[in-house]
């Protein structure tokens, strides 16, 4: 089966704001999973799905913790997802992000992907090959990677209206805004009308607990 | 034209002890090209010329300094070679390599990477898609990338031997040794005789001063 | 007499891209300065003087390096600027910004911004009060103050066209666009139509080296 | 009203010891408020009761805790006092500090005034413009700030005798040494007989999630 | 009484892979530690104990935790056992080693160190005099000791085979093989047949909390 | 011979200021040998033969550099002393030294440290066995080792008297009280009247590079 993409976020919204319009890019030929850290308050579930409607991907995975904190059952739950998900490309938080959760996130996800990878874990491992950093409040200083979502701002947008909750507490607009300068801003870097930025993080692609152990070539 | 590998090393030896393997092993399918930052004494440039035919490779283009020090000149005359040369891979040393001259090659050629890839440099950029450190007495402590080398691996060790200048400093065979047993070491981490091991750093694949600005999936 | 800003940059255009709308901003009321630290090819001073002209500002000080490098030298003279002026606010550049010379200029800057306060190397020291660093391509992830520019914003474009020799490498825009861009983004998060954004460096305000070395009060 | 100082410390004699000086020295003219963020055993709540009375300010706020560390709940408590007493200043520990608990508070005081200043966590927020981190018995290599504590260095040494319980694990009296050695040292540094000695870390000052989004002027 | 070598690691095996000839080598003539932070499955511990019998050295403490999370009450377990034990030398996991658990025992390690020195902790304190940092899968890239155990290498090789349950994770002999390698690669470093490799990390060994306060000669 | 200490400083008056009292302790029972990388202006040179009279210790190599920039050239020229002085402990500045260049002084003997060693540079290479980091003004956080100089704080402020050309800079006796205040408060942790700090960082003791390759004991 052909692998996809896997994002793995602190809360509801943040898949949409961070990498909304890549998600809805590649619905269309490639698996597109959501796995949500957390849930508080439960109401923002419903967001979640109604976004993820929105971008048309699958119902996200949610887990109903109220913060993200990492440590050993957290990443455990999220490399068993990384496992029955099987994505090639995995999007996470940046390391520096002002959110505390989204750093915890990053960490959680991190080790996940290192863990989902052993021989020694799982029976099917998961070798992710690119592991992505999205931006949502904090912004990337020098992106690796600019992914054009001309054809899916709309979809973006879209999504973004979907956070009710999220968008009363600014009334004057300024999620759908921001989310909207930001696209501008990396659509002028990239050469297009609409763009979202990403980190490129290295993760190991052979090693003694994996599958792959080596290459022969590196082209 | 294929593009291929350019291993870009402070002196003559490195790219025999650091990447030795796996240019000779490169060498058949693709363009396998060597730029050596310095050169002293000069005995060693015939050296390294007889160690790059030893590996099957190109006559190697060497700068005459007597040391490398990382500086807006040398970063011009590197970033001149990617782009004649016009690698898809970069094999470069580790930024915390022992070695103060390994370590000013490693900056020399981060920047040299970017510069080449600008279109308002060169008129026909070249946009580097892998950069990848080697470890020559410096190890990595957690490899991103291991080669089997085990079908050059004796090319590797006849290249050794024409450094003759080095080897007579420990006559008893460390440089012989020490290739040998690293080359044991990751290819038990690498599930085969021999290997070579490396960390892969992540370099920007679009930009605004790159020609591809963008993409459209991450698949 | 009233202290005010002294922009401190690598090269011409950098004080327009980075923080032109807040030089302007402040020439009605505050005495405002540009110290260039290279200029190359020499056509670029009449760019840079053009559009120093177009912000309202005084003609900028230019030193004629070909690059900007880091060292006793060009901290000096940059010291000896920075009395001269006398400002309460640098602005410079950021110290992880993609271009090497940029970080050389953030370099140099935070080593004279000490010095120049030292009473052991100037009769009248200067006490910089506040250091700014900005923006030009390379973006702050977690602005410590954002500038609302939305009255010199037009002054600030006017100042990019004159920078003739920098648009034409990019015929569709790009310089111009992504300075409106960035001001756009920056303003929705300022809450005002334009802005500009800035990391603050806390720098040394008393000392047993400086004028002032001690305070009684810190509200 | 008149918004002053709040000193967040771990552990009982941490505010004497590293900001007493400064705490009565403002104690005057401004509202000086200190939270204690842990209190073990239960005796040291009353000794530093008794250091505050000496020191001239308000009973402190003791949390009970036997220890420090960081997380959720810890900061939500932090912050909900940060915006009750809503200060300009907030002093407390190094992130450098030997003492783990130390390092411990730092982490949560830099989260809790973070929090504090949204309007989205809120109704009355809080905006802190400037933290300050004081040297308990881990040293600031260079300080940016040093406060004249020359007439209230009596009252220090006052309080810092409260402390019985500590004092008697050094009979030869190192806790009160070590406080008048560190104010004459730094006082010779700040030009007076007795001083205390800070970093100022940068906080953001506006934001798209503060009341203040953006300033006019730097001056 | 003579002090020796005390090894506190996460799993059991780490101080058979990491420092097992180290720990055999000395055994004859020093007292020789194993301290086990975690436990999982129970069976592990009888393999321990066999392979603390193969070495040469007393039954390890063992704690039967099922997870390695640094914290303050993992801390004072550690440093009672610190106490106890009272070696002169501590062995234990590298900051940067692969694994979140050996990182978590290291900072642990660090802070158990720390603490076990005060005076104000212990009645009778132990004073570390070296903090040594081993490697298990991730490799130290520059040591600064080489530990020559070409006489213990067999009786390491022993205890590898005494875990069992890890050794069949891997039937082809990946552990068996790894650690054969690892400890030729430094043997050729060390001028010997077989050698392990440490970090050494300077502890802090006079201050006011402890009972050596200064010294009067460097020498 | 006896091996003994080698201070290494950027300027006359630092190894007064930073490390006096341990040179003049140690210069009756061992070689103590000062090293100074600058020495601008040439009147300096008096200053310094002067004072290393007031502390008892042979007159010092002083090299005429006016500025003090780490580069091949230099690291060789220390490197060659080193190895003609032959120290067992060499002590210079720290790497977070506020002057810029005390930093390149760390950073040219951190590397000569290294060359010195090597058998293949030098025919009686020299293996430093303890690298320690003194304060001159920059303060040292929390040292390792405290150097008792009661008994010759009499020779250091009598060698700090020597200084004229740089006491005269601050006729308030700045430099005579900083160096007072310091040894007090050192002295006051290490429980004494007068006391030095320093900073040790661990070298390689071992290697393929150096006459001794490895150890057979860690006690």
């Amino acid at each position: 089966m052909k692998r996809g993409l896997l994002a793995i976020v602190a809360h509801p919204d943040d898949e949409t704001f961070g990498c909304g319009g890549t998600l809805a890019a590649h619905a269309s030929h490639a698996p597109v999973d959501v796995l949500c850290l957390s849930c508080s308050p439960s109401e923002r579930r419903e967001e979640l799905y109604s976004a993820a409607e929105a971008l048309g991907i699958e119902e996200p995975t949610v887990f109903d913790d109220l913060h993200v904190e990492s440590g050993v059952r957290l990443i455990r739950r999220v490399s068993d997802v990384i496992v029955e998900k099987n994505p090639r490309v995995v999007v996470t938080h940046l390391p520096f992000d002002y959110h505390r959760e989204h750093r915890a996130a990053y960490e959680a996800v991190k080790e996940a992907v290192e863990w989902a990878a052993h021989t020694t874990t799982y029976d099917k491992p998961c070798l992710v090959e690119r592991l992505l950093l999205m931006e949502v409040n904090t912004l990337i200083p020098q992106p690796h990677v600019l992914v054009d979502v001309t054809e899916s701002m709309d979809v973006k947008m879209e999504a973004v209206e979907r956070y009710t909750s999220q968008l009363e507490k600014f009334p004057w607009g300024y999620y759908q805004n921001i989310n909207l300068k930001k696209a501008e801003l990396r659509g002028v870097q990239a050469g297009c009308l609409y763009a979202e930025a990403y980190l490129e993080e290295s993760v190991p692609s052979h090693g003694p607990f994996y599958e792959t152990k080596a290459t022969r070539s590196l082209l």
